[in-house]
């Protein structure tokens, strides 16, 4: 059986409200050598198939049909 | 300068609903394949610093005190 992992990422160049609290909390914790934090998805997907190919288009489709919005986001997939 | 990229996912002992609707989701859209999601968090951290081995102490620290909650999440991270 394949396992897919997909990395969503926001845009660079979209603004990502997220990753700009993310930074705010550190630099107030003390990490003041963050100088920029994006903020993405990783999902793990695990397939009933093993047809590499076939899976390769299938999680293709559903990263555009579902689970990325490719206006803002990109994607980014590894099949295991 | 250096940057890290951290991966934040839920335990395998525990329940992730928003995989679960993930799932559900792409059921009922035709993708009956997936048996099994996971979703997680993809951070990318811009360091102001060139020095590995403080970076890699630091970005521990920022895994554990804030980025991953670590009852019931496991974080990885990579330097590039």
């Amino acid at each position: 059986m394949l396992k897919a992992t997909v990395y969503v990422t926001i845009k660079q160049s979209v603004l990502d409200p997220q990753g700009v609290a993310v930074q705010g909390a550190l630099h107030s914790m003390g990490f003041d050598e963050v100088s920029k934090v994006r903020v993405g998805k990783y999902l793990e997907l695990e397939l009933g198939t093993s047809d590499r190919a076939e899976a390769e288009r299938r999680v293709k489709a559903m990263c555009e049909k579902l689970l990325a919005n490719t206006v803002i986001e990109d994607y980014r997939y590894e099949l295991i």
